[in-house]
């Protein structure tokens, strides 16, 4: 079950990021290898991404989403999608 | 390269609209064919869609969407992505 | 699996509207009785309603709420819903 | 009588979050066992929630949530329900 | 119990305003001398009003806006409005 | 003259509000017992007002309203009000 | 007493308008000349005024503005200013 | 001086708009070619363009706006420029 | 050449304005003297102002502006004007 | 390819910008003269610019930005352009 989601990150003035950034890095890749985070892309010229994610159910992408190192950070956005009929 | 695209689809009253729809299909299964058109969701609960379009150019997207045969009906809004550092 | 949607009604000036009132009634009735719309109310003051769908995934919502009689007059705004922490 | 209510916690940097949110959720649990507060939900991928209040008056309902532990912390909407006609 | 109301007028053209607006007018006396509408008045350089009304639930204050004779040609918002502790 | 102002409180953290909220108690209530502030409400879940003023000029609304010891802390909107042709 | 006021025009397709804007092109320079509309800009590139008017009472102005000729095809906004410290 | 245009074009459904383009078409080229229209571009998706204007002053920008053939068709924003200091 | 401007003060919390105020008076006192800043209002109920610029390019404007002692902590808006066909 | 890129630039209170502003103001100038930022205006009023960028590819548009010395200190917003037909 596919969600659009967009992160915009605000990172706190004086934050030690690195350690943080790192994590979320590992985070993204381990997601991505398990299939739930099949879209992944920057928006041009802001600190922010657009994904696309696969899921079992909306409970399943809250607690990917909240565990994620950078969510104290984030403004999330998730849309639900379904499946379009002229998608072939 | 990529862009996100967000299609709202507003058919005015009295418009006979099936052939439009039938070319619009036939037209989004032959661009997701050749690869211009990697993503296409419908938004769950509205007449409307969000895609992801792989073309060269700026000037290859907008002749892609201003050819589409419901170009006149819709609200489209376009951003551009770049590869996202965390993308595995 | 539950989602908040919010309908906005917007019937065009000239449409006989009486009969797709009582199918929009009959049809709300019937999705209210199979359980996939346990939550239902009218937003005070505006031709509105505010509802909780119980569905197994998005595609069912949007077949849904798509052919709903009234969908073609209709701003849905859809936001998926997770069990809350607090929640008894 | 029913309310739709959304609530956006926004934590300061530095607070102390712990007893707070231990609070709020023994809060919660008393009110939802007290039958005001039917509904509760988690907006997916934000730190917020989507709500049904069922008091006899405006009064009761702003006493109630403006005593809420994290109230301080919330960014509140109130949308007054009333009966849907629809409603089975 | 108190409710602000915002109420914006938009008549369609060509409607024959004049015998909805004589109804209008008889009805918005009639809820006033009933005490539920103690306060009315209109925005400068708009063709709206903001009012304050007064009934014993949410229900009562529906069936009132959406009964009056322009009900389907306004924009109405409603703010349910708590006693102020430093009212006097 | 009639004005309808909303304020929206939004107190910096770590300000000791208790004497400023004694003093803009006090004030209230002397602007009230003038006749100047004839409504005054909570809107319900927010640390906010909707009130009715009374005055004579634009000026003496604002030298009323830049004088409340709360007023470095609040987002103020007034929109000015007329007669309604409806009102008894 | 001044206020700000926008006002943007929308003249609806079919409208014979040249009558309609003589009138108000009368009724502006006798306003002007009155000394009630000391201040006429048209927004560059929009079919839109800025104006500052000078009246006795919000009522004054809400007739002068509702009686302008074009009034039915204008959206309007309005600000009360006061006398500003710094104005010599 | 320069300014920086938006201008979205929304033709009426039923207009005869061939006519209309060429007469656009060819205006927009004679302002190019005169030195007061620089800069002319697509907005990618929609129809729409930014520009940017090179004119003496504001009355004349007004001037060419409003006197463009699609100006009864077009919504404009304009946002005056200067000089930028790291400008080479 | 006149120029529409709306400004927003926002002082930080703990900056010792008064300095700043009275440089800022003294300032807007001498632009008003040299004619360039003819109209200058205070929006009622917020710290903020309407003015009216006469300048003769938009770079004046912008140095005229940003020279100010409080342009740090204000917000401004310019809507560049032109002569109305109904000012007499 | 062309871009539209809007900056509105936010300096933390307490920054030492001066080193900041200087290396931005180089950056700026070197790619200028490298052909990628060919237009380059001050907002008048506002610690904002608006700019075109002629780049190959998403990608690379993303890095001139990300690694402007101002980046974490501002809000991007990018537009992407197509030719316009009517460009001469």
């Amino acid at each position: 079950m596919f969600f659009h989601v967009r992160m915009d990150v605000q990172l706190p003035p004086g934050l030690d990021a690195a350690p943080l950034l790192a994590q979320e890095k590992a985070r993204a890749a381990e997601l991505q290898r398990s299939g739930v985070w099949p879209g992944l892309w920057r928006v041009v010229g802001e600190y922010a991404n657009i994904s696309i994610f696969d899921v079992p159910t909306n409970d399943d992408l809250h607690e990917i989403l909240s565990s994620l190192p950078l969510f104290p950070y984030m403004k999330i956005h998730v849309t639900p999608l379904a499946t379009h009929p002229s998608k072939i």
